[in-house]
């Protein structure tokens, strides 16, 4: 408790500081190229047991975590939308209305008054795109040039839409489809064509060009760079690029494993070409945890296959359990991440935005909460630990519980995905090195857990009462209430 | 079909048949080290994508890995004694009558007509020694040195009868405790103490330093030599030794990862100080998957913690599902081996056997059925495929399904270790490729898995009935009926 405190202290004193003038030993502030995969499970790749027991070696995702610092405590929110919400602000999701991924057409996603890590690095001096799945807002205003990128080409809502003009029933349903997109800073973006299942083996290959260009251009001009790259593919309809469909002679899951694992090998290729693989910082991760079923769950359709790993964690994404929580990590910087590190340390999506501040001489927003801390020193291997002891877990806009150290507390159990959410009459407590699997409720003996863990929920619901959350579905101009005593 | 059908074929032909000699470019026979695990899940090893995040880094398997053959699709039995029956003589279990664990006192085990890997190597030339738990007989006549090892210091039966000297009742029971035993070929094992929980945190120490002076006194003798160290300190009840109790910090089953690992590096420096670790076949692999938790079950005691993590697959051990199944691998012989091998090829106890003869000039017995397919040339790099399509599982004498390439396919479903077993009025299918959690069957429209994986099982209980197995608690001597026409 008193270490938390500590934590939150430090990462508000933190706002802003200019931290690279602080370390005489700090390097140049790197290239940044966040690989953000979609619905990607902790047991997919080799370096997390995963690769070829999932059809496909995957040497270039194993390499960079070989290269760099791997993490096996990684942590996301469980959804889409909050977990894109988290780490474009440093914020947990709830805070800005985007606890749950949007079911309807109204207005969802992040208000302008959010400053995302698009715009601190923008701010910073950094060439900034992002080539993929926005899924935090598709209405002007909304959309990645209007939140600090300097180009965006994708699509700004979820893969899944790509089957809509397939299916019965929705060309009379009045409902517009999905447009891909592409779109320059002080424009809106152009519709370039619709995104049906013709266009979607194709989309990642064009993410990768454009990265691959921007790569060139910017290290050409010596502008530092951020390339933000949530690719779609791992993402249901699983359909792999005709270059990758049936080369793993696995199936179309290890096809497109191979396919993903090969366009993280051309971006690196393209760092060395350009000269700047020595100081791009290349971080490798996912969105939450994978596409899969539990016990008594069977697949929907053959569309949403349901066939992703999350290696020895419970569950699947959309879950208050491990399976949802921790995703793979992988953070290759050759001029200052040491190869070869490998952590367990809690880290979470919120803690990239002042840790990327802090490595690229960003400020961070000092009039609002930031709940990531600044972990710049733990990457950079001066500290080995993160400085997190927990987090709360959030599934959708319910606590499920409470991650401290080893130990989770659960206040809600989940039959699956799409199962049923019901409420404990005493809190559960699960330890996660013997158990990893959350089965074991050991609440007894071990109430001492929740004396440790509760605290920072405690202080989470103070700070949400004192700084009211962004309404869902909050229109532009948000103007913040001011703060109340916290 | 056809396929297994040859595998069957050459597996019968290549009994006996001194393949050393048909290789020119083979390399000198190796010693052999088989160091196997009690209970010890694929997810445990850091190779696997383990170690740190169960608790302790496991540098010295993940050396053994990455320095020789690593097979993610090694199989095994789901219990204790038919596995290590099944790793001994080449067969399935069922056909020794061991095809579950002795409960209660009766008689159990191999029989002497059984010609065990240790006689096979022994009546090669290598010294032989065993140093752990046997679990495959507990009478005179029965023991390690009655089944071809120079010479045995462990327990015959299972770990858990240490804690029955702390357990009430049985001082009144009248049965007998356990005792630590040491012996020599040619005369009956003695009895050194009995096996109690003061003793269960030393007994691995004890089998370590006598496996370090076998290596010394054979390598200095330049005597080939097989150790086979069946070490028991992954079975419950867990009690770390005193060197390693409370060392990791991360509690008492992470203590144990970091003293087996650590007693794997004394080997690994034992042999290359003896001069002998080039040419020296190191096995780390285990008997059957972990102690771990279904859904619904809860620990029983603390004794009992049930703390195993199978990694992605399904269930524990006592299971028909991966989770029972897969176990960790590892082969590393630098003169032979190449280092950074992974394979995905299915691989079982039994190929073990056939392989070891025709690494070591052995001759495999050809008077009865092995059930094992040598595999030097898949071990040795000389070929891609491993040579087996799959195998039939078993849960205890039950038939559970048949594992037949990336496809199970399940007549039986279990609710867990200790929980219900279930007929299926219609076969399961699964695919382990996208589905490791064994929950999606796929029947439909897979039905053409049905007639690509059950010949084996045709043939494999036309081939029962052609040679009927040993009856379970079957007496010396045994004589085997004639085969009738298979």
């Amino acid at each position: 408790m008193k270490r938390h405190a500590h934590i939150v202290f430090l990462a508000l004193m933190a706002c802003g500081y200019p931290w690279a003038s602080t370390s005489a030993q700090s390097p140049q502030r790197p290239n940044i190229i966040l690989v953000f995969l979609d619905n990607f499970g902790w047991g997919e790749p080799g370096f997390n047991g995963g690769g070829i027991i999932r059809g496909a070696a995957t040497p270039n995702m194993d390499r960079l975590a070989s290269e760099g610092l791997c993490l096996k405590n990684f942590n996301v929110e469980v959804q889409c939308t909050p977990s894109r919400s988290a780490i474009m602000t440093g914020r947990y999701a709830i805070r800005s209305g985007n606890g749950t991924v949007p079911l309807g057409e109204g207005v969802y996603g992040l208000v302008q008054w959010e400053v995302t890590m698009a715009e601190m690095l923008s701010e910073a001096g950094y060439a900034t795109a992002m080539y993929g799945k926005w899924h935090l807002g598709r209405t002007p205003g909304r959309f990645p040039t209007d939140q600090g990128f300097d180009e965006w080409f994708g699509v700004p809502n979820s893969t899944d839409e790509s089957t809509y003009s397939s299916l019965p029933g929705f060309a009379e349903s009045g409902l517009s489809e999905t447009f891909v997109m592409d779109g320059k800073k002080g424009s809106v973006p152009e519709k370039v064509r619709p995104y049906r299942l013709d266009y979607r083996p194709l989309i990642d290959r064009e993410l990768t060009n454009r990265a691959l260009s921007f790569i060139e251009k910017n290290a050409e001009a010596e502008t530092p760079f951020f390339i933000y790259l949530p690719y779609t593919a791992t993402h249901f309809p699983t359909r792999p690029h005709p270059d990758f469909a049936g080369k793993s002679g696995k199936g179309e899951w290890a096809d497109l494993l191979m396919q993903i694992d090969s366009y993280l090998g051309e971006l690196m290729a393209a760092l060395k070409k350009a000269g700047v693989d020595e100081n791009t910082l290349v971080i490798f991760t996912a969105d939450n945890g994978p596409e899969a079923l539990s016990p008594g769950e069977t697949s929907l359709t053959v569309e949403t296959a349901m066939h992703g790993s999350a290696g020895p964690w419970r569950a699947s994404l959309f879950t208050g359990y491990e399976g949802a929580l921790r995703v793979p990590f992988a953070a290759r910087w050759p001029a200052a991440i040491k190869a070869g590190g490998v952590s367990d340390e809690i880290v979470h999506a919120m803690d990239l935005y002042p840790t990327l501040a802090a490595l690229a001489g960003g400020k961070v927003p000092q009039d609002r909460v930031i709940d990531g801390i600044d972990m710049s020193e733990f990457f950079l291997g001066k500290k080995e630990n993160s400085g997190r002891d927990g987090f709360i877990v959030y599934m959708g806009k319910d606590v499920f519980g409470v991650k401290w150290r080893n130990w989770k507390l659960h206040f809600k159990e989940q039959t699956g995905w799409n199962g049923v959410l019901q409420v404990y009459t005493m809190p559960r407590c699960y330890n996660l090195l013997t158990d990893p699997q959350e089965v074991d409720n050991v609440f007894f003996p071990h109430t001492w857990v929740a004396k440790a863990a509760l605290p920072q929920l405690e202080e989470h619901v103070a700070s949400l009462k004192a700084h009211p959350p962004i309404p869902t579905g909050q229109k532009d101009p948000y103007v913040p209430p001011a703060a109340l005593e916290e």
